[in-house]
């Protein structure tokens, strides 16, 4: 088995495949990292999420990092690692296009709107949780990929 | 569906059944996070890595954030997460019971150490590349699951 780099294309491919990943915030650089629904689109990824800790956090300190992969097995996976600005869409100026395009980015992914609301038990509170849609303004982008050797001989990918 | 709190020792029991998870960590406030391959014994996690970005990060930084999950589908799940605290085990006061018990912990996990040392195209470098054991103390652990209806209400779990 080998571990080498992707190229961003490749890191891009991943990204439209898979919707969830696992995002990380920090405050007072402590760590949080909680798994979320994305949709992805070149420079930027959409999430939706009820306001819950990683909000606050990211509120108070926008810089996060992403990372989304497949495992097959231990010899076999992709995994992708992504840093970027968080950019709450809910203010008044992404209030109609960018919140528009959001919306239709997330619908992509049956049942993305259940995920977060599923959070209160009485059904009659849902309309009062409050929920953003946030964007995620990539800034790097960056991949590894594990294969077995006999596969890698076949592969032109540049090694480490 | 619906989305509900998870009692410690139901953490416990799905840290010791899943051997990959998130290890998040963060300098200068910009969290990274990556997938890793641990041991869990109440109240530590054990991990054995290739000395890279997080593990500079950690040692200048010791607070981290650990996500694992057993995901069925989107409406069946299970993400535990942890906060700890980096303690490095090749320290001299480190280098014999406590190292030799995570070298032991890790064993159990087939190929564990291939894939850090992977990362290297060349064997005979093998040897030179510096690795570490470390140990993550836990500080809080807190668990989360989602179940369709019918399942919730054989279940006695309290809900959020």
């Amino acid at each position: 088995m080998r571990i080498i780099a992707i190229p961003q294309h490749e890191c891009s491919e991943l990204l439209k495949r898979v919707s969830v990943g696992r995002l990380a915030c920090s405050l007072d650089n402590q760590p949080y990292v909680v798994p979320v629904r994305f949709s992805y689109e070149p420079d930027c990824i959409y999430i939706f999420s009820t306001v819950g800790k990683k909000i606050k956090w990211m509120r108070q300190n926008p810089k996060v990092c992403l990372q989304a992969d497949e495992i097959g097995n231990s010899s076999n996976w992709l995994s992708v690692i992504v840093t970027g600005t968080y950019l709450e869409l809910s203010v008044p100026q992404y209030h109609t296009a960018q919140l528009e395009h959001a919306r239709k980015q997330l619908a992509q992914c049956s049942e993305w709107w259940r995920i977060p609301l599923a959070r209160t038990g009485d059904r009659s509170l849902v309309s009062s949780i409050e929920t953003v849609f946030f964007r995620i303004d990539i800034t790097s982008m960056s991949g590894l990929r594990a294969m077995y050797e006999a596969e890698e001989t076949a592969q032109t990918v540049g090694g480490l």
